[in-house]
């Protein structure tokens, strides 16, 4: 592919839908955060679209991909532009659909809540508060995220603690879906089905319309407790996870020194040095789990957001602004050579295995846990802080990792394969067979797509010629 | 102890409050569902106290307690009396305090829920319904135990598959207990002081005052669903127990043939010989649920309450009042040679290792297992129905699982210890110490005050001298 789009016939095909092809606004529109990652900031540096299209409806919408399909230009869809893999940055150019525009909450009723792709996490929870209810999980970009961007691009987060991931049964409740074809059709996915759209960066579709579970909303308490180890915050951590009546929504462990040395606003609440625990508690759930924190000598509470006074409050980023993909986004404000990892450490290792490895890495590595529900069980989702030297060094770094037995999602790779399980989602492949004949969602993704003998255990990246082509042809 | 208790006297100190000492009331009071187990119905038939009393404030309670202080009569509290160990029989006589008229709902908030102690576990919930929520937790004799009743002698129940047991952090929030002293006092219990009076039998204090955690409220779907094999059964209900984000709030296993020949209103919906998955789901899990259960090839939907004829609904009990102890209940009904045990199972059995204890006492025993978290872990309880032949059988066959590895929560003794942990609860009995000097509240229920020096590993009773003087006394 090159950038041979006719994106004048586009235009005028698509008639008053609004669009925007200033280059400057379009590359900004075609970015994420991409370059939390050295690998991919180098990569990804040209990427950008030729046209955003804001769509307001879902017949905009069918209107914008019949006219795609018609002249044979990629679509890539868009939410709030918060992912961290690139998953919305059209690698070969063309069209960036760009549906913050469709934000609307549909309905709310007991235990659901139906949106438009593009309303942001934070605005749906603030609909659902009036009836008691929020969304069971968020990543820590709530604020500027969209729920479709999240199902499509997200794979769980804060809430994941008590719910799991997005892709467990019953996370998800509904997916609305366009095909991009000559004529457009809408899907509706449900149960076993749901299972071929989400997580799949919107190669397969575009969601138009998203039901959700919803959970109790409470006025979640914010907590900070301090370590003098990572070790003895991790072990805190997993056994306060594992207490079932303490109704808990975000469980973070990050090592010393980075909480004072990256978290600016909260650094006077914590000491140099010290390893934290992050914690949101509901209400009813903060004089058991003070109790519980008694057993533990080491514990010392740095911070509690219901007994601090307002003016200490002031300024300070929500809690879960300090966690997840927040911990990086901290990390690296403060020293650009900071990069990350995405982790999956061996069920029967535990703490062991995690101490292991950060033992290992230590003088370029800082531990960041992220306490999960898998499988009905308690985990630990590791994001370590990773000093960047060289992208061979890194790569070590992560193949040292699944030598010794965990699993990487790797957080510097652009396709879903690379990112994920690290072979062909045939269920995922399938889907877009049936919803993108021409293979121009979100194009160079999906490698089962793109190239179906591609072999994931040679332990190289797959490099997309679309974005080659593009690179060159942006250049020329 | 004999029977040398003033009645009149005491009946003079308490004044107006209410009370009935017509002996064949007394002795109707005087029981709960103790004949679930052949042992105890033996030895606890002629149990009864002397005289009820039925307070309605807790001022009256103080008063009574006063009373039987300066009297040495002892006080045994009650609520619904739908404990089966036993717990609110008055093994030596004295007063029974019914509770029950002390039933107030007094505050509702997010969360939260404070009651008087008599109140029923579903009135509870119905007052709280209004704010959308309800209890994490009840027993299967949720229409008439009381939510003291509960805490002070059951352990979990319906609930107990997303919040753990009553034991746990968070699942009580907090207790207010009189002293049995010359003048009560009331002690407020929460955090790590609950395990002072929870599960205690009301031995080391009256409890007054409950407040309990809420969750939120859903109209649950029962559904029920049919194997042909009681593994299968079990293998699909660990799966389920195992999806986090599929939200149930009941998940039981009954082995072929005792769901066709013992749930009575039930069973033409379950063919001969099937074993059965009843389960609580919450109405936006229901699709989910499904999708995941059509990976299971020989599971079959028997019976779905959301989709069923209200005429079919009539005359149908309650679903979760076919689980946990109502299983043995139905069961008893049909054919009075069953009883039962409890039982828990080492965690790294699993499976296995049920089967291997269900093949071996296949002819004696028919497997029931609930499905709860423990420890942030799913795991399985035991209730197993049992063919009662004799004691010595019964015994072995408890002793049987033990020596295989699992934990026995005797049903066929009365007291704390041999019901329970099998060891001192140092804990309760120090509360004790402060709560009962004179050893009046509940007598002959913690081994620990009664016979500090018994030995739990010689695997003999404990037999409480109080219970047999009184018996004593009460043929001559």
């Amino acid at each position: 592919m090159s950038r041979a789009y006719d994106i004048a016939a586009f235009l005028s095909l698509i008639g008053s839908i609004k669009s925007e092809d200033n280059p400057a606004l379009v590359k900004q529109k075609s970015r994420d955060f991409y370059w939390y990652s050295p690998v991919l900031k180098r990569e990804l540096a040209s990427v950008t679209a030729d046209v955003v299209v804001t769509p307001k409806t879902e017949v905009e919408v069918a209107t914008v991909l019949a006219a795609a399909h018609e002249l044979k230009i990629p679509v890539t869809a868009r939410g709030g532009g918060t992912g961290n893999y690139g998953q919305a940055m059209p690698l070969t150019g063309g069209v960036l659909l760009n549906l913050i525009e469709m934000n609307k909450v549909l309905s709310i009723r007991s235990g659901r809540v139906v949106c438009e792709p593009g309303a942001l996490l934070g605005e749906v929870d603030k609909a659902t508060a009036a009836s008691g209810q929020e969304l069971r999980m968020f990543p820590s970009t709530r604020a500027t995220a969209t729920v479709a961007g999240f199902v499509a691009g997200g794979s769980g987060g804060v809430g994941s603690i008590t719910w799991g991931g997005l892709r467990d049964f019953g996370n998800v409740l509904r997916l609305r879906v366009l095909t991009l074809e000559a004529e457009p059709r809408a899907l509706e996915l449900t149960g076993e089905d749901l299972h071929k759209a989400v997580h799949a960066y919107g190669t397969n579709g575009v969601i138009t319309e998203v039901e959700m579970p919803l959970a109790p909303q409470y006025d979640w308490i914010e907590l900070i407790l301090g370590f003098d180890k990572f070790e003895a915050a991790s072990a805190y951590a997993l056994a306060l996870a594992e207490q079932d009546g303490i109704l808990k929504k975000l469980l973070t462990v990050v090592a010393g020194p980075a909480p004072h040395a990256y978290f600016l606003r909260h650094r006077s609440l914590i000491p140099s040095g010290k390893s934290v625990v992050l914690a949101l508690v509901a209400p009813h759930a903060l004089d058991p789990l003070e109790a519980f924190t008694r057993h533990f000598k080491d514990a010392q509470f740095l911070f509690n957001s219901s007994r601090a006074a307002p003016e200490a409050l002031q300024g300070l980023p929500p809690i879960y602004e300090l966690a997840w993909n927040h911990t990086t986004l901290r990390a690296l404000r403060v020293d650009p050579a900071i990069t990350y990892l995405q982790v999956r450490y061996p069920e029967d290792g535990g703490l062991a295995f995690i101490k292991r490895l950060h033992e290992k890495f230590a003088s370029e590595m800082v531990g960041h846990l992220e306490l999960i529900r898998f499988n009905g069980r308690i985990g630990f989702a590791g994001l370590p802080l990773v000093r960047f030297t060289t992208e061979e060094r890194l790569n070590e770094i992560m193949a040292e990792h699944e030598d010794m037995g965990a699993m990487i999602f790797n957080p510097h790779r652009y396709t879903l394969e690379e990112g994920g399980m690290k072979q062909t989602d045939a269920t995922q492949l399938a889907f877009k067979r049936e919803t993108d004949p021409d293979g121009l969602l979100n194009p160079g993704k999906m490698i089962a797509w793109e190239d179906p003998d591609f072999d994931f255990s040679a332990r190289k990246n797959f490099l997309f010629p679309g974005l080659e082509a593009r690179a060159l042809a942006v250049q020329s």
